[in-house]
């Protein structure tokens, strides 16, 4: 029978950043760890995590299987606890149990065959900048009340991200040296749809270097780490956002 | 004229309790101290308090008598001071005047014909469970998002808060060595409305022990202390609740 | 080119303080500093603030100039930085940018002409009471759920706020120890709308002494200061009311 534990603090990371694109979600149990697929309804986003085993202070699964839940009724075991309780998750036939201390909660699992597994395209760009969370996050807020997409521009010397209304303009500059990397071979600009970009940050919990890599009117691709672990025992995220077409 | 002092801490304990139940109240003013009887208007919980006259810094009561209020306007004089403040309540004709500080704010008193005497009923049952505040509330907010009804269970090893509904389930469980004091001649259970005991738990501002005693289909009593006072200072609260019916 | 750096904090006490009567304001820029006059669209009061050279930590204006905005807007730039943060304001044909750090963001001006200049009344009175900002508006919030009108009286040896209502009544009284300066010749009364005061106790956003004078049934007059400098470069603000007439 499938039996993990699991920090409150890393079930909440996960559930948070699944909620920027879905209410219901499909995870993949595997020998070597938890994987999970998320596409939004519109098409438009996707956040694909690997949660590793050495995550877990107990995993124990037999064989692999399919568990697909709400994700606010796990929300709901979530806020009983604080986010340095462990929680035990064992699957016990269509219910899934969780174990804080004294409380014990059973959900209803939904039907696997519910929930479509979302195809993963293959996107891929030589093209990035590495910065931290908080440094993007300001240029998203900066462009929140401009308009509802942003541009981003890559050149070899800085990363803009610019917003533009009929009325009113905001733009981040930074230049190589206030990143951690850029590597860009040619100047690229792609604009997107800013609303993902914010419940993306937002739901990442630390202030973490993230990957950005892009090209000109082409997917956006953010890789991120969540959960409080070592590095050995981090949940790795991917996250995928389709361009916004300028009129 | 009667004249009393009295910590806004304690007040609003007092206010906030009676506010589970009542948005006005009658209370008795006597030579020992204040007492109050509040039942809701669906007749299914009951709060009583003992104010001892202890509880005051100050008490000059002449002689007997009841005083009606709007629980909002003790409201609006509270939000007014700290809880380390003292108020000074005078009777003055059809007015209750309090004094914080430089301020004075004078209130109309109900007719007390228009607050009717609660009937006390006469519970009593030999078996109980002594636990602190917050461990039970733990057992009701797990059980919130499950069903409007928690039945309890107590034997002579445990006592069980369970709530169930076709798709979900929540269960604490609290073995005798958790709690401080469990006494069960023989196994029982109950029903109660779950929200009115959410309310309760949270109207106890400090994590009191608190003692639930009830017998099977019977209703439940639940007794605590409120302020902040030393153990010859507490005012002494008693919570009655109807049991709910199963179907 | 008009260009003046100032620290957010002071930027968003200016920006609260006009709120209080105006959605959008039209600052008079000046060789010396900045001023500006609103007036609420009801004509029952009035704020005035004077920001000297002193109050930025770059004030470089060749030129007096208008510059009309939308407080939103500036409110919208203010939440991007921390209250320690210094921002740079340029004006650039009819936007204005600012810059704070990494970002920089840009709004458009409104046409000078949609903004009327309020006509400022000769107002002055030898009665006043000088006390702080908190002692004031201990007066005001006992007042709130009790009358939407506040009388305000002074003899030369207590400052009285009272409200009353058919039910409730409210009163501060402050004998001329419990305030830093007091001076009447004569007996003063006169009502005042309470949701105005409340407004404008609420912008203050420290502790500070403000001087109110007034007349019976003639308008008040509240002397302020502003922003977080030393004593030569702090904004100085005035805010006049309309009486009340009581029926």
């Amino acid at each position: 029978m499938t039996r993990m534990s699991i920090s409150i603090k890393n079930l909440k990371d996960i559930v948070d950043m699944l909620g920027t694109v879905v209410t219901e979600a499909k995870f993949k149990i595997g020998i070597s760890g938890v994987s999970v697929n998320a596409v939004d309804p519109a098409h438009v986003a996707m956040v694909s995590l690997e949660v590793p085993k050495t995550v877990f202070s107990e995993y124990d699964v037999p064989a692999d299987e399919e568990i697909s839940v709400d994700l606010e009724k796990i929300r709901s075991v979530i806020k009983l606890a604080s986010s340095a309780d462990t929680v035990i998750i064992t699957k016990d036939k269509d219910k899934l149990k969780f174990e804080i201390g004294t409380i014990i909660k059973s959900i209803s699992l939904i039907d696997n065959d519910q929930i479509t597994n979302p195809r993963v395209p293959q996107i891929a760009s030589d093209d990035y900048v590495v910065l931290t969370k908080a440094d993007f996050e300001k240029g998203l807020r900066a462009a929140e009340d401009v308009s509802d997409a942003i541009r981003l521009t890559l050149d070899k010397n800085n990363f803009y991200a610019k917003s533009t209304s009929d009325a009113d303009e905001s733009e981040m500059i930074l230049p190589k040296d206030m990143v951690k990397e850029l590597v860009c071979n040619e100047p690229i600009k792609s604009s997107y749809p800013l609303e993902y970009l914010l419940k993306l940050v937002k739901s990442i919990s630390s202030n973490e270097d993230i990957k950005i890599s892009f090209k000109s009117d082409y997917p956006l691709t953010i890789e991120f780490n969540l959960g409080s672990g070592n590095e050995n025992a981090r949940i790795k995220g991917r996250f995928l956002l389709a361009p916004r077409m300028e009129s």
